[in-house]
């Protein structure tokens, strides 16, 4: 079944269920049974909706993508500035929200699938082009409002989405203790966007 | 046999068979089988200095973290600013750098395994803290020539690291074509870094 005819509280069902189980065992260890294990469904129940274990993951991506927007939207903050902040705030995931990181480590395993897999690349693609587009609609903003330099967008976006990405290996996955630096240099950062 | 009393050849034999089949295959889908097919070892002469997989890896690790100093040694910039555009340049790999590109796309894939795998834990939290001390080394001798304003060092060295490794993903994993952006972000920040 295309996953644009699966009932949306059917896929909602299976994307919450991935992502817990996702968040706690990652991907190479992860079996439709310990997904039915995380849900009020079975693995026939996962399967009558879904065909592949990948295509399960793909709908938890579109699922996650969508939490995303939701999650950035109430972020209170207009202004661009206080809002760009916030963003990074809000992308630098803390080591100990516990389920998020498991998330974001279980994000960077797929990502490193991503060249040998044509449905994790599609779906991971659209995730990611979709953060960076929303990173650089905010620094757009401030450019175009005076309140930031006439720095380029699309690579202060690039810059800001790579930083909190690549804190997911060093700080989540490996707990090197970086996280506080990486916030306060990620302000700093955002600081020298300022214009004068 | 414990690594250090690998003959260095050996290891360095090894360590490139495991550098070549990473990046051609993976983690999840490697074999002592495709590496001994990158290599003039057998499966039974890898297993001769090593008793496993993981521990091939980790001497690949070793290996990384030796010609990674190698190569920033061999960097000729001597004044901190010069120095740290150059090591943030050779830090973001370039995509059509096919066969780096793959070891960065593998090493992201090591790094998920990390939380589950003590050994690959060990050698790539110690491979990262010293990119990390090398970066913020270059940092911290700018800030007290007065080259740099007085940022902190780690915090610095830990956004320059997370964002060249968050790179992987976006960059080389996906492929979705922001290196150029990254790239003269990174020397953006840079910038911000000098002393007025």
């Amino acid at each position: 079944m295309s996953d644009d005819e699966v009932p949306p509280a059917a896929r909602a069902r299976v994307a919450a269920a991935v992502r817990t189980s996702l968040a706690k065992h990652g991907y190479a260890r992860l079996t439709t049974a310990k997904v039915a294990a995380e849900s009020d469904l079975s693995e026939a129940g996962l399967y009558y909706h879904y065909d592949t274990k990948d295509e399960m993951i793909a709908a938890f991506l579109t699922e996650a993508r969508g939490s995303l927007d939701a999650e950035l939207d109430a972020l209170a903050e207009a202004d661009p500035e206080a809002r760009l902040r916030a963003v990074c705030n809000h992308l630098l995931v803390d080591p100990d929200e516990t389920e998020r990181s498991g998330v974001y480590v279980a994000v960077m395993e797929l990502l490193a699938h991503a060249p040998h897999n044509e449905t994790l690349h599609e779906h991971l693609a659209a995730m990611e082009r979709h953060v960076l587009d929303v990173v650089a609609g905010v620094v757009a903003d401030g450019v175009e409002q005076g309140v930031f330099r006439e720095v380029d967008p699309e690579g202060t976006a690039a810059l800001l989405v790579a930083a909190t990405d690549g804190a997911t290996g060093i700080d989540l996955a490996l707990g090197l203790e970086v996280h506080d630096e990486l916030r306060a240099s990620l302000q700093d950062y955002v600081d020298s966007l300022l214009a004068d």
